[in-house]
């Protein structure tokens, strides 16, 4: 089905909802129940009356009681004053007609068989038929127009599809992703957490969260070292006016935070890091010898986030993200995206992540006639785009162009990719700057001993450190692979009898760089190993009476499959090889 | 000789500095000359004269001409009105010597001989034959009395020792004080930079400067994890609320950023990290099980500093520390004190600084009296203080105690660091703390099932980074030991012939992941040598016809001796061995 008949299907379902509440609850006034990404919602005044989830098999009987008698949509043209008074008892409904008609709209009501209502959507034409499938899934409050000096009404949350089998799958995806939600997985597995002490949006990473962190930033700056970049350390804080250089203070001073006076100077937490790499760049003068200059960091970053918007790790304040400026000879400026797109290639197969399923990239252009959104220079667009263009068709990755999606300095390739709900987001981008160069006049020494203009590819090989640690643990329900897994081993002794021969294991594990740890509770072994297999930890040792001083080792993973005796050595040699292959 | 009468020679010595100016240049009034560390300075109303150190020569030699004649200070004391009449010419002496008798105090001229002046400080007795070892040194800008709002007035220092040696050695210090200048060091090695851009005490490292901080990072956060230090990320903002709950708001306040406002909170740049730490702890119930809890972090933290004691990267606006926070029942702190200390002379070791010689212990005590400035719990106190003093004295490391240092929350060990000029400055410190647990209401269950509040120690594994690696610039002179070196082997072709070989060695060293930079200029291998010495690169293979398809190499230190040919598998065992034992 398309997705206009899919919006269709969805915006007639919120009809027949609004239709079983208002006879459940007389006095409830249906406000907005558009179709979503999804579903649809329905926005209810309840007046004296509270609905939650538990009055939904109620509303979902009314909605299938109603269902039979809604044969089909009939539409009627009608005026301003006719809508007034068809609609006389519901403020909601009058507000946006009068609205509309303001607009130049033309109001149209609609009534499947004996529910009059007013709306500009599309609609099904046998709803009786086409609407069995539906199932309501939530209930929040929120303002009418979302403006919050407005009343908060009532919204349920529901979805609708064309057949049982689609409805069925989607509310097992559903379900997957609850149980699959970083933030609940996050407080189960002891990775992060939020303080009210601390603020809003501002992770703790936990000893576990922060072991990941850890290892993600050693494995990306190993890897960036060995491809040719030159990691730096830039300050988080920095001059307003560095900002205005760059032209980002007026652009972005929404989600930027204010502004600290301190003596002479106006200080501000940075929002990106090119800028500091431009002067970094500015210290001292360059020859085409250095060129092209590959900054990199691990930078932290803060961004205004709403505090409605802010999700878990996914949506934060501050955040860290592995930044990198390359500062290159133009005729240079191809092989280099060429190394950057192999290097997110290899980094995304590292975590386990396929081109072509779990991402794919974006071209994104810029418009040619529109100078205000876009740094007017068609010739760089065309030339920068066409690099772009090319790179992702030579390397034979999946991509697709969007217009209109470019950063005023220029067009990006953009990392999309898909979270466990199926849905895509950019991940983070690649971007060519032909104007940052040009602001902050960053030249270099030609082979001809000129001054020479680079131009600058702004990336990150990862994107935020916060938001890709939430999409792992959804990705992987938390069971990490072993090379990511904050704990690798867990050692399980079947009684305090056998306390030393796990300590020595532990510390020879410890040596050879394996996290380890040692379950001394006085549990029994079948609820060390159920607690071992919730932790989600990779590999449990058991140590008992056949084991014990044999140099030998009884291993089980999480999955529940006995690995049998196995010596300590031959264990760690299969755990290295895995971690060296990223498994 | 001692402090008193170091002083009185180098007050007196200032004397004859004033003397000297005042009659070559006439019309210059003599403000203040005190003795300070290492010397003296007298300030100059210099009037229509400007001065500047290439004047020394003919003000040292006028000193030494007036010297003989100066047999000894006679003293006399005076009324106000004396002293105003004796001094009428000079409005510096009349506001000091009013402001004296304002508060009571007496008023005294000395005279060594022809020179009348007024001043409160002791002199030698015999000027003629004591002050004979004297040097100016350097010459500045200082407003009367520090106030800015004051007039500037010419500041010259000067130094004056008992001894001819004495002085040689101490202008042999400053020379090679001035030769290790981190500022001057950190440029010369491309180590490190500010920029007006981005702002003042903001350093930027460059990648040299930024790959001795991740060496140490690393070190550090490995060792600490060895030793059961659990590393943990928590962000660095929050809320002041937070530093309001830990008593440092209004106590720090002055060092630290304004306050932000976003939305309805308060948000502001951390000054230090252990509320952050306790927020962590506080997420959860803790069992005695896991206790003691080792919080550590390499933490961003943000004081504000003036912008006139900004020093290149000893004290900036921002720094990075390796902070932790021990949070342990109290009958463990004292075990875990020895640990830290045993921890701090691991690190110390490695990066070869000695006990006893470059650093030693302080342990600062608070005054019992005194509960506006310390914590008033006098058992606690006690308690606390007898227990560092007896892990001091049972590791038999260096110490000595110091009444009136301690944290308003208990008493601590300073790591004590003497600098390239023989100044002793805390480096960090260990810090026993029975106060933040009731503040933050910190508790743990233990053995008994009953509730318990722990102690916390806080502690620093070194001082910021950013102080650590200047001190360890000017410790080494910028040659840093081959673990530390930003570059440790720099290749040499003799010509472009050998570059494909030279190429293959780069390739196998890193592989190896030894830090290895190819000079390819096309210069004379002279040239080449030299530039690496001066880079201070520990290591230089040399390629030529010789070596080029032997697998072998010319290897030379950058002190300049010859190591012969040696097999490049032979090299790097030796460079890892090295490596490994921190050399």
């Amino acid at each position: 089905m398309d997705k206009q008949n899919l919006d269709n299907l969805r915006h007639s379902c919120a009809h027949l909802l609004a239709h079983a509440v208002k006879q459940l609850y007389p006095g409830a006034l249906n406000a907005i129940g558009p179709a979503i990404e999804n579903g649809f919602y329905q926005d209810f005044d309840m007046g004296k009356w509270n609905i939650s989830e538990e009055d939904f098999p109620k509303i979902e009987a009314k909605m299938k009681e109603i269902l039979p008698t809604w044969k089909g949509f009939s539409f009627k043209e009608v005026t301003l004053p006719e809508a007034k008074k068809l609609f006389k008892d519901n403020k909601y409904k009058i507000e946006m007609a009068t609205e509309f008609a303001k607009q130049g709209k033309k109001l149209q009501t609609n009534d499947p068989g004996d529910f009059l209502d007013l709306c500009k959507m599309g609609h099904v034409e046998n709803p009786s038929k086409e609407l069995r499938h539906f199932k309501l899934l939530s209930v929040a409050g929120a303002y009418w127009r979302g403006d919050e000096k407005n009343k908060m009404l009532t919204r349920i949350y529901g979805t609708v599809f064309p057949t049982k089998d689609e409805l069925e799958n989607h509310l097992k995806m559903i379900e997957e992703a609850k149980k699959r939600d970083h933030r609940k997985l996050g407080q189960d597995l002891d990775l992060f957490a939020f303080s009210d002490l601390v603020g809003k949006g501002l992770p703790l990473l936990m000893p576990k969260g922060a072991t990941i962190k850890r290892i993600l930033e050693r494995f990306i700056v190993d890897e960036e070292i060995k491809r040719g970049y030159q990691h730096v350390s830039t300050p988080p804080i920095a001059k307003v006016d560095l900002y205005r250089t760059s032209g980002h203070y007026p652009y972005y001073k929404e989600t930027m935070y204010p502004p600290m006076i301190v003596d002479e100077e106006e200080l501000i937490l940075r929002p990106m890091t090119c800028p500091h790499h431009f002067a970094l760049f500015k210290i001292r003068p360059h020859s085409y010898h250095e060129m092209p200059i590959r900054y990199a960091e691990i930078s932290p970053q803060f961004r205004y986030e709403k505090s409605g918007e802010l999700t878990g790790l996914m949506r934060v304040r501050t955040f860290l993200l592995s930044d990198a400026h390359i500062i290159t000879p133009k005729n240079q400026a191809k092989e280099e995206i060429v190394g950057v797109l192999d290097l997110i290639d290899f980094i995304n197969k590292a975590l386990g992540l396929k081109a072509g399923i779990d991402y794919r990239y974006r071209l994104s252009l810029g418009v040619r006639g529109d100078s205000k959104k876009y740094y007017k220079d068609d010739e760089m667009w065309n030339f920068a785009e066409n690099i772009l263009r090319d790179v992702l068709k030579n390397q034979k990755v999946p991509y697709f162009e969007a217009e209109n999606e470019a950063a005023f300095y220029g067009p990006k390739i953009d990392v999309q990719m898909k979270n466990v709900n199926g849905k895509e987001d950019t991940a983070f981008t690649v971007q060519y700057d032909f104007v940052m160069p040009k602001r902050f006049n960053l030249r270099f020494i030609n082979k001809e001993g000129q001054e020479e203009e680079p131009v600058v590819i702004h990336r990150a090989s990862l994107g935020a450190f916060e938001r890709t640690i939430a999409f792992l643990i959804e990705h992987y329900a938390g069971a990490f692979p072993l090379w990511l897994a904050p704990v690798q081993v867990a050692i399980l002794p079947i009684s305090d009898k056998f306390q030393d021969y796990a300590l020595k294991i532990k510390e020879e594990l410890k040596k050879e760089l394996i996290r380890v740890e040692l379950n001394n509770d006085s549990k029994t072994l079948g609820a060390k190993i159920r607690e071992t297999t919730l932790q989600k930890i990779p590999y449990m040792i058991i140590i008992g009476e056949k084991e014990a001083g044999t140099g030998k080792c009884s291993v089980r993973t999480r999955e529940g499959k006995d690995l049998g005796q196995i010596t300590i050595s031959d264990f760690v040699s299969n755990l290295k090889s895995q971690i060296e292959n990223f498994s």
